[in-house]
């Protein structure tokens, strides 16, 4: 069990708290049944690694108040991310998430669709009260466009993701480009918050974004291997989802490209097949792990991570503990189990 | 046929290009076939009212630099429209809008859910994108408040709509709040961010929201009626349908309460029976008409317009013909027959 970095672990308990606050606080109406089906996910748990992002930029460049004001910031970017988790799920028929059943599951689709539509409406509504703690309404109108950028970015990764299901043409810089906007690209928005809160000049706006993609594709690199090597119990989802869909994640590319003709052929034929059997897929897992495509795809990310932590070290450091904690989860984001 | 308003038709068709070429030039992006569902029903028509209210109150208030500031909202407040007619298609199943095949039918459930979720986006990059039209950061940051708003306001609405198709116990009253919430909010929010765009001051604001929320509410009134008795050439929707669903509209509440026991019980049968024939339906716009309710609802939503139109006399208006483009607008919002 990889346990989580210290400094990072002090922080993310602190910003768990204060966002799910924010959270409680402001989305709140009627009827019942819409906002308990938009808070499900989020009450379930999650690691709110993205909030975290967002308030460790805004403390490590401005300090404590930028911290302060970029709370809302930060809940708007967990809100965003609930609402793509809950149309994901219905759009990839998921049953469990974080060790729950899926908001389609318990509300029913429909239900679901429009909790997810809340909670992107809520993302935005949590910019706008940046207003409220302080922002400047230039940082707020400029965090909308991040945000929405975002969102346009995140929409096209899904659809890409989608369409690669059924093409085997797809190569590993189509990949890694898809992963980049499915879930790099949140995580780049989350990183341009926190350093816009602290109205860092655009210099390091961009280099926090550049992290933020880096980070992003590292820890989506990561999701991936835990969707076939990880523990059920500890990532909440079950796992060879990934492998029954003919997912096309960075393992099964390389597999498929590094493999002798034969068991390549043989993977192929186990993945994408609705009906593959428990040990079919125990084999396409193991036939990926012979491929060598583990270390590769680890050894790729955990390059992107340190790349990340480099970047690090040209910003004007306000608080050095929260720079610490960036550190941390970049790494942390290669080498979690959940 | 009711001829469109002389002044309002003139600012219409020019309002419409404005903002069809603002959403051509902003709405692109890969995978095509994504844009290609977005822009699906935009393509298809509609009659870009809400964007000329955003517009019309930008030039009444503000004059023709004001109207230009404003085409980002107005594509904004389009786009946002369009999100929402995509979802709602998708839970009400209906199958034809604006006389084409709706989105998910064209391209599948999945991608229909993400442009929906795209434009959302789109909508709220609109917004931003106010800023480089001139508006200041502090309208472009409450502009995406405002539109935040009307957004969550309106999954409010939608999921109400959807829980009264299971409900007897519905009054008028409960109606009148739903359709508000569903399309008086985003009517409301249109009339709010012109008079933003216009840089009038919050009282200028209040008086445009209040008419937007009036007309938006006619507006929905007169789509009911025309969902019963309207002619699909000119709505471009099949008619009925709601009668079939068994949706919970102000004639159907009227003439619940208004008929003698014994038709308001032969009503009742009908409607939200799927198995009903061409016949039923038939007699059942006729038990709805014979109980006074399109005289009672169409007198309400008349009474409203006017309530509209005479709150226009207090604003400060700088130019007239968009004052009496808006005037014309509010009566045609409860005469129009598409």
């Amino acid at each position: 069990m990889v346990p989580l970095p210290p400094t990072l672990s002090r922080f993310l308990s602190r910003y768990a708290m204060a966002v799910d606050a924010f959270i409680s606080d402001h989305v709140r109406g009627m009827p019942e049944q819409l906002y308990a089906a938009g808070l499900h996910l989020i009450r379930a748990g999650g690691k709110r690694l993205r909030p975290a992002v967002v308030l460790l930029f805004a403390r490590a460049l401005g300090g404590v108040e930028s911290e302060h004001r970029a709370v809302p910031l930060a809940a708007a970017v967990e809100l965003f991310h609930n609402f793509t988790l809950i149309h994901d799920d219905i759009m990839d028929e998921d049953e469990t998430r974080r060790g729950v059943p899926t908001t389609h599951v318990v509300y029913g689709r429909d239900m679901a669709i429009l909790a997810g539509d809340l909670l992107h409406a809520e993302a935005f509504r949590a910019v706008y009260r940046g207003l409220e703690y302080g922002l400047e309404p230039e940082v707020v109108a400029k965090a909308a466009g991040v945000l929405a950028w975002a969102a346009k970015r995140v929409s096209e990764g899904q659809a890409l993701d989608m369409a690669f299901e059924g093409r085997w043409d797809v190569t590993v810089k189509d990949y890694l480009d898809m992963i980049y906007l499915k879930t790099g690209a949140l995580i780049e928005a989350s990183a341009a918050l926190g350093s816009l809160a602290a109205m860092g000049d655009e210099g390091y706006v961009e280099a926090a974004r550049q992290y933020g993609r880096l980070v992003g594709v590292a820890f989506q690199i990561r999701d991936d291997y835990l969707g076939v090597y990880g523990d059920p119990a500890k990532t909440g989802k079950p796992v060879y989802s990934d492998l029954r869909r003919g997912k096309k994640t960075i393992l099964v590319l390389h597999a498929l490209q590094a493999l002798p003709r034969e068991r390549a052929e043989r993977l192929r034929s186990i993945l994408g097949n609705p009906a593959a059997s428990e040990e079919e897929l125990a084999e396409a897992a193991e036939l990926i792990r012979e491929s060598g495509a583990v270390e590769y795809a680890m050894g790729l990310a955990r390059e992107m991570a340190e790349n990340a932590q480099r970047l690090l070290d040209d910003l004007p450091v306000d608080d050095s503990t929260a720079a610490e904690a960036l550190r941390e989860l970049a790494l942390f984001s290669v080498e979690r189990e959940r």
